[in-house]
């Protein structure tokens, strides 16, 4: 008799996304009139930049051309993107990588779930909460996790609250855990980590002999200088973290699917009897037997965001971003909203008023102002009173937003 | 503490075509003027075809443009493709399906790996002998095996030895097992199963309610119009039977990345107190949460392999594939070895001649031919003294080779 995975059962209801969908189009049905502006999921609005649109078509051609034709690449994604990674994402902030040490991927959803695979079962999880719903549920999934209860937390899992009073950035836990999910510029909270916040993450990684997964998939969007970018301008953090990138959001690839892993070779995890394994070949391993890399015209697409002509259309659809950021930001401000996030990142933490539950406030805003946001719940307990705005949308919807949520 | 999954230290080891590539790459540098022609890994060589690339381009400028960009889309692929699927693949053989039952990918690869996560650990799995080395691996790694033998073999995993004597399709095992890995037309030994043999596998399944995993990537090389294309044009097989499609080798996708794989709604797995799970909703949790979708355009070329164009286009290749295979099938026939496979598939499966272990086999014709082909055993241990041919060389080549061969 076949079985099957029970953990699975597990599982809460659908994933975040998904309900909201859901009660979106139900909403949708009912007042077809309605022009619902949608800043609950955190996709990019922008069209492909003309350079990376260009690069895209240029290879599309070598596909069809027999001396230029690609067929199976390396699993772990092409040097030439890998090394300009490392030469404009990394060593300009003092960070030095080998190639070795970078896997392309199609996606910082698929590297933060499947990265767990390679540890053992027995590990505990820490999470910050509110979360990217991600990193639990493939735990979950794993069986690394006893029951959910009514909150949506899984036995096992060691949440850390993130509230206003710590800035949304908690310190290490006192008691052991193993396998720690960071994310700064954090999703949903849009907080950012100081230097001296990550120093103590390594430092208790490195006295723990624990692995920090350290999710910069937003690392582009910081614009305080002083603020890190990357886990390794943290002396020591080699040794203790893995490092997640993508496309995505930095340069619109959230249908055109383009990440990458960092694993250096310095990282470690051990045997149940304390020998220790060196992490980069099993991760190498997972994805050369489960992963046959991604398709060459993205990759090519990709690299080029690392030209100067790039690099110039890629910030300046980030600083619009942003400044859509700062315009949901300060308005809510102006209404008497207490906001966080939105200077470092693309998302804005609003708490509801007079302390309503948070899909309450996701059904009134859809329902009087037809704008579609994220329950603050729907990334865990502590997000509960909070409200995420994302600062994707095109300009005149933001603002068409805003005046709506002023006559709420 | 961190421990690593130590399932993964069991595997033997690396995988199979990185030894290919490194015994290559030492001879290629040991004779820097051999030209070595490459009939080892099972790569297309022909360009994408015109129609699709004409397509893929059409995508890419929708990227560029406001209106018709698109981020994310559904993880579990466009409907457009499903449809396309659905109405060109399935119906005309009898097999009707719903777009909720398929799934699209960017790789079988990376589904016939991941789909065993959704199954308990205690099943027992079942496998062809040879094989293709993924099926395998994927199941050491989450631990539904016992540590492998000097040959190979692990433990707890139940090999069906595929010989001449059996043309190559092992009826089912008297024994219980629950997760069974088919693939027809075969990889590597080109076979086909007949609807009588694949019958009594789906018999077999629903009695001991089992679950069939049907690799199906090279059905488009089925060339004898009795051979079955999929695996639920045989009664029943809905209610046991996952399939997987690939765009790899029957449209040169193999750079350019996209498959599927059909979950119908009927199929059962278990609890372990004999609860019965539809398994579509498990496997789409698994989608959903664990991966972003294929890349809009290359979903967009992927399409248009079931225009008439397209068709036409993707035909000849394929003609010309499968004229590769009839050339090295009656030459090396014809030089005295005895030749199995290429008829309704890529692949020549020749037996080595004298008792030669392939191993040594593919030393011999790197050495003395300057040709590169995959040595049986690297397929299971029933591969040893044989050795795989791969049809999908440029046609030059492939005759020099045949000549080099013919000289050895």
């Amino acid at each position: 008799m076949i079985t099957i995975n029970e953990n699975y059962l597990k599982l809460k209801a659908g994933y975040l996304f998904p309900e909201i969908g859901r009660r979106t189009r139900a909403f949708q049905e009912a007042h077809p009139d309605a022009h619902i502006i949608r800043l609950g999921i955190g996709d990019v609005t922008l069209p492909l930049a003309p350079a990376i649109i260009e690069a895209f078509h240029k290879a599309v051609d070598e596909m069809a051309q027999k001396p230029t034709f690609r067929g199976y690449g390396p699993e772990q994604g092409y040097e030439f993107l890998a090394r300009a990674v490392i030469e404009n994402d990394f060593q300009p902030r003092g960070v030095e990588l080998a190639p070795e040490e970078i896997f392309i991927s199609d996606g910082s959803k698929c590297d933060t779930g499947n990265l767990q695979e390679i540890f053992g079962l027995d590990n505990t999880v820490a999470v910050t909460d509110p979360v990217y719903p991600v990193y639990i549920d493939t735990n979950v999934m794993a069986g690394r996790t006893g029951p959910g209860d009514e909150q949506g937390c899984y036995e096992g899992i060691v949440y850390l609250a993130c509230t206003p009073q710590n800035n949304f950035t908690p310190a290490p836990p006192e008691q052991q855990v193993d396998l720690i999910y960071l994310c700064y510029p954090n999703n949903p909270t849009g907080a950012v980590a100081t230097r001296v916040a990550l120093r103590e993450w390594v430092d208790y990684a490195r006295r723990r002999r624990a692995i920090i997964l350290f999710d910069a998939a937003y690392e582009a969007f910081i614009t305080e200088p002083e603020v890190p970018h990357s886990i390794y301008e943290i002396p020591g953090a080699r040794e203790v973290a893995i490092e997640f990138r993508s496309f995505s959001k930095m340069a619109g690839f959230t249908g055109t699917r383009c990440a990458l892993t960092v694993v250096p070779q310095e990282l470690k995890a051990f045997t149940a009897d304390g020998r220790e394994i060196q992490v980069n070949p099993i991760w190498h391993r997972r994805q050369t037997t489960k992963f046959n890399g991604v398709s060459y015209p993205v990759q090519a697409a990709a690299a080029v965001v690392y030209t100067e002509e790039g690099k110039k259309q890629v910030r300046s659809q980030i600083d619009y971003y942003m400044e859509n950021a700062r315009l949901i930001r300060t308005a809510l401000a102006d209404m008497g909203y207490r906001v966080y996030g939105g200077v470092n990142a693309p998302y804005i933490w609003l708490q509801t008023p007079d302390g309503v539950g948070s899909w309450q406030f996701f059904d009134q805003l859809l329902q009087q102002a037809h704008v579609v946001g994220t329950p603050g719940a729907g990334f865990g307990p502590a997000g509960e009173g909070f409200f995420r705005l994302s600062a994707f949308g095109d300009r005149e919807n933001i603002q068409t937003a805003l005046t709506r949520i002023r006559k709420m």
